[in-house]
């Protein structure tokens, strides 16, 4: 596994690369969730490039930038494990220079749920996804269905800028209680990571009621609502049934349908969504 | 001479050219200093492609997109005649779709000069130009020095967003009265065209006092000012005398610097500029 620090040696070692590359584009502080994302991306492409960047311009100024836990040892010795090819991993003054200015943005879809709440955050995905694209020019890139919003960002801009590469969506991987993977799960305290399942919990209720042939997206939402209040002290950030292409708020839950909801357990923000298709 | 009208069929004519691979993006209503840029291309690849589309998103709502003169037959005998490869003419709605929503944007060198007096402009520019890139993959791509802030903003693209082509800058190609070529020249009145080389005469004044020591640039402003109000109807938009890397305003004309104006004769605009290094 060759681990690469600059654009320069990027560029270089993409160079040689004549066969299908895959790319799976990380902050880091890898989990189940990435390296799954990993063997996909092994199965599909003969070369697999990981990036690890903890990208400040997604970071809004209030946010974890800084506490967002790192651990570059221990993720090396995973992706080695793995058998990736090369990680890219770069310093952020090598990736945003002092008079940095260019922004690739996605908008409308981008307002609503995660870009409500976090603003900037997509402007600052969309452009480091461009930037790693433009370095690594994978055949294929992956990204995990736990950041919902983010495919649909991501897919979006690809389409809209004839971005010459296929977006692979890899489902969400869970914890066995079914706690969705995510690096931010470790700021949770002991007391919090016990209630923070109730999440999938949720989502699950409404899954089997949308079985049952409940469409009614204000019912649907109630009955979440209902099992978080009433089984944790999480604090509902949004729940939103809407469509999966366009993230368009529907009253009817219609396939392709996704609900994804966002929950606070003091300081932590959790995520999650399931889709109905 | 090829002609392609879809992505599609271009992605696929690109994945057999393995060569270099010049790009000439632009507008149509060709000129000689468009054909520059062509033979600038062709000598230095293997493979030269010119697109041609009046992008919308580059006009304001108040600008001449619908009367921008055009004229496809005689571009296609004037780029066959060059030995053009493969001209690229794409329908607008082949390039944005109804629901398109994704925007490259440059920020503060865009602020000033065009950017201030055609808000909007340079997003659509650096948005159409990206696009084209991620269609066509040059290996460079060539653009005139008479539009110098687009020269500027789209070499900053191309560093912030770390995509990987040579930028050329070709030099202004001028009628024989030292008139920039232009395809808005068309648009002048019989009077307005004979006053119009005032534009370069006041910029070869300016060159010829810098020559000569003057530094000071409220003094070659002045001098601009002068020769073009008393000799000609234009009304002058802007004069700038500025850093050439950042066009950042400067007070003293240290090289490398750049003069551009713009002044408006009747309904037409027209820009002209000249470098000190």
């Amino acid at each position: 596994m060759k681990t690469i620090k600059t654009i320069s040696d990027m560029r270089e070692a993409r160079r040689d690369i004549l066969d299908s590359v895959g790319l799976v584009p990380t902050m880091g502080y890898l989990h189940e969730g990435h390296l799954e994302l990993v063997r996909s991306s092994r199965r599909e492409n003969k070369y697999t490039v990981v990036s690890i960047f903890v990208n400040p311009t997604q970071f809004g100024p209030a946010e974890d930038f800084d506490r967002y836990p790192r651990d570059y040892p221990r993720d090396l010795a995973l992706l080695e494990r793995e058998k990736t090819d090369l990680v890219f991993i770069p310093s952020p003054d090598e990736i945003y220079q002092a008079d940095y200015n260019t922004w690739v943005e996605v908008k409308k879809v981008t307002d609503r749920l995660e870009g409500a709440i976090r603003p900037g955050h997509f402007r600052g995905v969309t452009t480091i996804v461009s930037k790693l694209f433009n370095i690594i020019k994978p055949s294929r890139a992956y990204f995990g269905q736990k950041d919902a919003q983010q495919c649909v960002v991501i897919q979006k801009m690809i389409r809209d800028l004839n971005i010459d590469l296929e977006m692979v969506v890899v489902p969400t991987v869970r914890e066995s209680d079914g706690l969705a993977m995510s690096s931010r799960n470790v700021y949770l305290s002991a007391e919090e990571r016990k209630q923070a399942p109730i999440l999938y919990k949720a989502l699950s209720t409404a899954h089997v009621m949308w079985s049952e042939g409940e469409r009614d997206s204000q019912r649907l939402r109630q009955a979440m609502t209902e099992i978080i209040q009433q089984n944790s002290s999480g604090k509902i950030d949004y729940i939103s049934v809407a469509s999966k292409l366009t993230l368009d708020e529907i009253e009817e839950a219609h396939p392709p349908a996704i609900i994804s909801l966002a929950v606070k357990f003091g300081n932590t923000r959790l995520i999650d969504n399931i889709i109905f298709e």
